[in-house]
């Protein structure tokens, strides 16, 4: 947890934070000091802080690290970062075990030295790795790099892809792989910098296959807490398990889990022809508030017997949200998406969408059953289109002086 | 200045932030209050600041705010947001002075009531609006904007396009445009809101062209006042004239100026093969810091006579920084680009570059002939090819009652 610079998140928190004047700034479940106060750039006054007081780095979003070595990987229990990319590489044909393991070798490194804020041994651009703001890179398995282990898929008990649904239209360029790097961080220059680093790694043993970029509001804009909005204006991902109660939706024993990478295209043109009053009825809650059409706030029960003045339920049966929901506690997942807006061709005004994450200890147990009901009925399959699919295995965490992937490939 | 919410910057900055024991956190050369102390999910105690003091809300980069009205547009001398997309649109065959005035009247006013938080009245995801982030949308006319204005190119002083250059490998794809956006903003969702709105409001008038998305790095992620790197690890944007004592640089007297963007590629693969000794040489400056390979810091001038004790120059005859450089202080320009890093395609590690952007009085006078200069000498030649460009005419800003190009379509 101790960046390059000698910060130690935890340690400024507890002691550090009353001396230098800062106060903690709540982000979206996690605490960090933000501080301020340093020179202002043309002999500006600081407003606030006492004067003469020692004053806090204004770079604590930048410095702040989260950690690596553990029995579950980073960046799923993780509160989401703003930015994110995923990749997903297919590997050469020779690639066998020992290559496998070479490479888990090279990355278990790098991404223990980037996410702390130092630059691996073969970076060229040394100065980009001084800011890991968070950076996590959540490493997963796609069907080949579990054989090329020599690994018997059912012994992961993981199915290599979800089965079909009616509503998708697939692209090959947004699905599979044989592996996956998801890489966040509070900075779109970190991940950048950490996805090219690590793809450079993986370049005699692997070729990028696709890459998807997103976000989600940057540090800082809304208040701590906020779930995110997607680009349909919807607040987004509201009935998530919780992190600890929940823990068994999420992990496996091992430490190991699954991650599913779905590209969900929005065609926000027709969905902009829908009034307020549609759109809420399409999800059965509320634009403003994203709480249930049946009332209270936003993480209320939504109440799906509840009826209006004509008999009708309040939450149609066609909507979202009666679709999605089980009274089967098992049937959850947690879901960690971005915002994706990337140029338009054609003509068209807008490519915007989801690129919609879910951990869960058990695929076929959690997530199949939802995807189902959701391809039978769900107003919103008229909005949106999963144009990608790909489903990974994500072992557990490196100890210490372990690699990632561990279990699997010994070391 | 004044948000939705009712949180005004000047006000909140000068009497409010002693009060909210918050502290002013200097963001690239401006003054923001960044607050902090909300309640922390998860029952975590928060650190500094009285007990029971009241706290400030922790979403104050999402709700600041750039003003709009005035005689110059805002986005140019607006210091830098984190997040950026420019967008060129070619007009409709049909579209004349009146229907560019409606366009017009139609932009200045979610122009204005977005860059204040505001949702437009058109605005379908109204939610979407409520976190200006500081967002600016800067308008642009390309020379068929102008012709259907009735305007002659000559009025304005300013060329359709830069001359060719011979390390030019220009794409039509990121050429050229009758109108430009440049959106920018610290938030990449407000961005991407913005965006869109506007675009819909053009679909009457005009297609998309091109987008091109860029980014720097993160608010609160790096030093007050940092100059910002490239993805080539270098300090990028050092020699920027000063937006006061060169505003004659920047703008004309009416309030107008002219926006080039040029898009840069950057070929990662071949920059990584060459030492950092090679790479400071080709750029005359340290990656470190960014100081001049002949000492001092940043902002220091470089000692182009200075020699090594071979008796050769330590800056080299083909060094960037050399070449771009000259004694005629009416040659330069402001910088604001921004970084782009694409999904790769055909097997490549990266797709990235630069968002070259520059503003100038005079195009002819300013840039090209340091341009010329590059195109006839500079080692990063080797590394780096212009894909894009286009050249606009930036109108004064709208005053109090005007439209975003008045002077030269009446209102």
């Amino acid at each position: 947890m101790t960046g390059r610079r000698g910060l130690d998140r935890r340690s400024f928190l507890q002691g550090g934070a009353a001396a230098l004047g800062g106060a903690a700034l709540a982000l979206g479940g996690r605490e960090l000091v933000e501080a301020a106060g340093g020179p202002v750039p043309g002999g500006g006054a600081t407003a606030g802080g006492a004067p003469g007081a020692p004053t806090a780095p204004d770079d604590a979003v930048g410095r702040a690290t989260e950690g690596f070595r553990g029995t579950r990987q980073a960046g799923v229990a993780t509160p989401p970062q703003a930015s994110a990319a995923f990749v997903a590489l297919d590997l050469a044909g020779d690639v066998d075990r020992a290559a496998l393991v070479r490479l888990m070798r090279i990355w278990t490194d790098d991404i223990e030295r980037l996410t702390s804020g130092r630059a691996p041994l073969a970076d060229t651009e040394a100065e980009l790795a001084a800011v890991p703001a968070r950076l996590t890179v959540t490493v997963g398995f796609g069907p080949a790099a579990l054989a090329a282990a020599g690994v018997d898929e059912a012994s992961v008990s993981w199915p290599a892809a979800l089965p079909p649904f009616g509503i998708d239209r697939l692209e090959d360029r947004w699905s599979g792989g044989d592996l996956v790097l998801q890489v966040c961080a509070d900075d779109p220059l970190t991940v950048a910098h950490a996805v090219r680093l690590l793809a450079k790694d993986a370049r005699s043993f692997a070729e990028v296959r696709w890459v998807q970029r997103g976000f989600r509001r940057a540090v800082g804009t809304t208040p701590s807490g906020t779930t995110m909005r997607n680009l349909m204006g919807q607040v987004d991902g509201t009935a998530n398990p919780h992190l600890d109660v929940d823990a068994n939706l999420i992990w496996r024993e091992d430490g190991s889990t699954s991650m599913v990478v779905r590209r969900i295209a929005m065609n926000l043109d027709t969905w902009d022809e829908l009034d307020r009053d549609g759109r809420e009825k399409a999800v059965g809650r509320r634009l403003d508030t994203g709480a249930p059409l049946t009332g209270g706030t936003e993480h209320d029960e939504v109440d799906l017997e509840a009826e209006d003045e004509h008999g009708l339920t309040v939450v149609a049966p066609f909507a979202h949200v009666r679709r999605a929901r089980t009274d089967d506690r098992a049937q959850r997942f947690l879901r960690r998406g971005y915002n994706y807006d990337d140029a338009p061709s054609g003509g068209a005004v807008s490519d915007s969408g989801l690129v919609f994450v879910t951990f869960q200890a058990d695929v076929e147990a959690q997530l199949v059953p939802v995807q189902r009901r959701l391809d039978e009925l769900d107003l919103l399959n008229e909005w949106t289109t999963p144009v990608g699919s790909a489903v990974f295995w994500v072992p557990p965490g490196a100890g210490s002086g372990e690699i990632l992937g561990q279990s699997v490939l010994g070391g």
